[in-house]
């Protein structure tokens, strides 16, 4: 039996409980300062508020002033904070890791430098702890289709576990699979997790289809889904995941599967992102469809303005051509910009219309 | 402008009238044998019964008997038959045709001998053509995610123009091309049509993670979508498709795009071989699940008869090793042998997790 620490009691965080559970092992959800009230709900009823289940018995919950508590005698870390709170998480864990642990990362996005670099954020958590401390630990990540009621109970969910240190990343997997969360193993460590980011970003142009059904009212017709345009969103998005391995170092062949076709398959089927997408395909710039969604945290809104920054430096800097990632740029016109949703059909699928590079 | 005559007058031939129309082109449109009711309706009052829309003006239709009146003047030719009427199309194609003309088929499938080689269906077409008639023929395919109700309405759909012969393969494309039908071309005419048949084989796949649900009533959950199992369904159909380039001559990258990921993306959303595909991940066998719709063309439960047979017998062959396409064999034991679903997770997404071969 082990016990796993987790830094951030999420939905995702939380819903992992369920298989680490099913395998034996205890886990301990240490709410950061936005997350009292779960740990309250969660200390008191058993119950995530969020996730609206009963968490597994065995998972007990602590407020942030009780971390040390509960990272104590554990040498399995989670930290499951969101992309906004990685930096903060790092610091936090900088106090509370030893050397020989082993941390294991959800957040999905980048960061990137003035220059335009790009940096997967497992280097951003591990570039907030100190040097000699980060050179005695390891850092994995979990990645891959996985919405996380599913998860919490037990519907058939296949990941990925990807790191720098395969020992670990087996490992963790060693921990968390069953018969239902199937774990891959990969060590494109750069790869899984650009695939993991920029998924949040097509996503938000899996919702242009729908908005612009909504924005014809009754015109367009309940037969017409709009699903042609979805698919070409879809295949330009696979092969600009592809081009992104190409330009920050991951494997070609990562995308294929669950890393980038599979997750932006389950990301561009729903969700507050994909909802977002769909106000600004019916016709809001997306400062108004942001309006109309208060205190609603959108990831892939915020990798579409980090990611596509970064590829403006990049161009001026001539290291990546204008024409490659049109639809990523057109995501950060509108996103950036407030510009309306024109998707530049005639800039996709490459040279060659098949969609081959 | 230009005359196209279209044998067989289903709704994807008929729907790609209005971009032909839209550029000044005239279509005609011929029925086969099981058409005749369409052709009447149409020449009676324009419309499509089937497609349930007006077909633009200038798109005149013709009895399988005034065949040789259509194609009369006419150096233009679209195949628009579905897989199963492809060598019948082709014998009408052989009294029909004459040297110099163009012909650009539809049908998506593929064809198998007794060793288990593989064809493409243009190539079956060309096939039942005489060999000095043929070789002054060109032969192309239109491939791609495109509903035919939206093509006929003017809906952004992107496809891909495929076809041995790069100058007729351009010239169909001018034909075509319109501000909203986006026509990409690729001279791999294997690997588009080969992701144009097995999409429709994993398809049939992506139908299961919604039967599920159904097997589980009430206790399914309303807010569980199952998406998690469709997104590992869906991530394996892309490694496997990149799998039978390596098998059958394609170009690796031919399913990135257009070809098939985004055809993959548009043929699960839903249609026949989706809901019998629901049928069997409900328990049903698919003995039962096609009894269930009768007279309903399945070619996706078809293409998998074929092309899973084919694989059982390359396998024999030594060609393909047994852990190759686990799951189209699945699809293939659930269609061709009644057996129930009971997907082989733990034999996906090869040797490295992450989906890379």
């Amino acid at each position: 039996m082990a016990i796993i620490a987790v830094l951030g009691a999420g939905i995702m965080a939380s819903a992992l409980a369920t298989p680490l559970a099913d395998n034996g092992h205890q886990v301990r959800l240490v709410g950061t300062h936005l997350d009292r009230d779960i740990i309250d709900a969660i200390q008191t009823t058993g119950v995530h508020p969020n996730l609206g289940l009963q968490l597994p018995s065995g998972t007990t919950a602590y407020q942030l002033e009780d971390a040390a508590e509960a990272f104590d005698g554990v040498d399995l870390v989670m930290s499951g904070v969101n992309s906004f709170g990685v930096r903060w998480a790092g610091r936090q864990l900088a106090s509370l890791l030893r050397p020989g642990m082993h941390v294991i990362a959800l957040a999905k996005g980048m960061e990137a430098d003035a220059e335009g670099n790009l940096t997967i954020l497992p280097r951003v958590l591990a570039d907030e702890i100190p040097a000699d401390l980060r050179g005695r630990l390891t850092f994995s990540a979990i990645a891959g289709p996985s919405i996380a009621g599913e998860v919490a109970i037990r519907r058939h969910t296949s990941v990925v576990f990807t790191g720098d240190d395969e020992a670990a990343v087996a490992m963790w997997r060693d921990l968390f699979a069953t018969d239902h969360y199937h774990v891959w193993t990969s060590t494109d460590f750069v790869g899984v997790e650009v695939c993991a980011a920029t998924k949040n970003c097509y996503a938000f142009g899996a919702g242009f289809m729908s908005g612009i059904l909504d924005s014809m009212g009754e015109e367009a017709g309940s037969r017409y889904v709009n699903f042609n345009y979805g698919a070409a969103i879809f295949g330009q998005a696979s092969i600009e995941m592809v081009d992104f391995m190409h330009l920050l170092g991951g494997r070609p062949s990562t995308p294929l599967g669950l890393a980038g076709i599979g997750d932006c398959f389950v990301t561009s089927m729903g969700g507050r992102n994909v909802k977002c997408g769909r106000l600004v395909g019916a016709g809001l710039t997306f400062s108004e469809a942001r309006a109309q969604m208060p205190g609603v945290t959108l990831e892939g809104a915020a990798a579409i303005v980090v990611i596509g920054s970064a590829l403006v430096l990049l161009t001026q800097r001539g290291l990546v051509a204008p024409e490659r990632f049109p639809l990523l740029r057109h995501l950060h016109d509108v996103v950036a910009f407030d510009r309306p949703v024109d998707v530049p059909w005639d800039s996709f699928f490459g040279a060659d219309g098949a969609g081959g590079a």
